[in-house]
């Protein structure tokens, strides 16, 4: 069975199990705690970060961009790139800003602050980064609602990898109840139609040493 | 005539100049301060980054990633992928390895601690920093040097995109005298075959705000 080497509120990790699971190729979960910096996890993937995907035959995968790639490129039915040349630029485009340039503004001041590095005694969370955090989310929020607006899915009429970027770092911050919806309503009726996908629903029922997500986070209709 | 907006010792800008020469694609360069964040810029590429390219056709390619598979499709002559499945994915990593794992441990400590910092006014080096960041080139050394010593190439036995974005990180810091090549003879003569390269010759060429590298900067026999 294929295996991805997952943590529970990684981003990437979850991106990567959605596209997974929308390309209906089965995998099981096993939690690495990277932190630890396990010798045999090193020999797989040695920038030692998840998700890192293992093939039945063998075939090592590291790294949520590589893998998503690879798995465009194996399992080309359900492509989520996009078909012309056009949209496969700005479909990359957008996923580089959700795992780049989000992640920087926004996942790093509230997700690290918040849960790694309270998991890792790095002391208690920074006042000046969750400020920052929190007013870089609205504004990331508003721009999610404006490619929405204007858009049927976020990189253009279709479905595509870039959907899935935003939906599971959103996915991740909604977990520690740090996505205030009211920013963007075209936003959250987006977000909505991610969330009811059959791909996601896995990721929606995961719960975290016993951490349970705030009310509405599940909820399809929120 | 194609564009390539660039900063001169970025990283990211010089692997993407030297793969469009790989390929044989005339461009223009155009410096951009990304620090102004001109509004003009912003409408090119919203994150404010470089490189952006810009197309004969007006398509606008930002990021160097997205830009790099972009002239893969576009372009497949002079495939710098590999070929096979497993190829792909082993240049893929690396791709990922130096742009984010090297950038992280080397370059942000000593590159922009000695460069950008400066000409942001944002205050001397600091020196833990780059204490940091020369320990952890010397281990990021060993390591293209181990990868130089079993394959030809970097990611195998063809030149390949993980070549260029070694080779242009190195660039960039050999510009600012900081590689001490005497911790890998494999990786210098690896780095010098890549230098020999007449895609490289332009970025050997650069000369920044009037800056001169050190003397063996561009000598293909260092």
């Amino acid at each position: 069975m294929r295996i991805l080497y997952h943590l529970p509120l990684s981003p990437y990790a979850r991106k990567v199990r959605a596209v997974l699971a929308e390309k209906r190729l089965p995998f099981e979960l096993r939690e690495e705690k990277v932190w630890e910096r396990r010798p045999e996890y090193l020999e797989l993937n040695p920038a030692c970060t998840v998700p890192t995907l293992i093939e039945d035959s063998g075939l090592v995968i590291p790294d949520s961009g590589v893998i998503c790639e690879y798995l465009e490129e194996a399992y080309p039915d359900t492509g989520l790139l996009g078909r012309t040349i056009g949209e496969r630029v700005e479909t990359r485009r957008l996923v580089r800003w959700f795992d780049e340039k989000f992640a920087a503004d926004v996942t790093r001041n509230l997700l690290w602050e918040k849960t790694m590095k309270q998991a890792l005694r790095l002391g208690a969370p920074d006042a000046a980064a969750l400020r920052a955090g929190y007013a870089n989310l609205k504004q990331h929020l508003t721009y999610i609602g404006w490619l929405a607006e204007h858009r049927r899915f976020l990189a253009g009429a279709n479905l595509s990898l870039a959907d899935f970027a935003a939906a599971a770092v959103l996915s991740s911050l909604a977990f520690i109840g740090d996505v205030d919806w009211a920013a963007s309503p075209s936003a959250k009726e987006w977000y909505a139609r991610m969330k009811s996908r059959p791909s996601f629903r896995a990721i929606l029922a995961d719960r975290v040493n016993g951490q349970s997500p705030p009310p509405h986070y599940a909820d399809l209709d929120f």
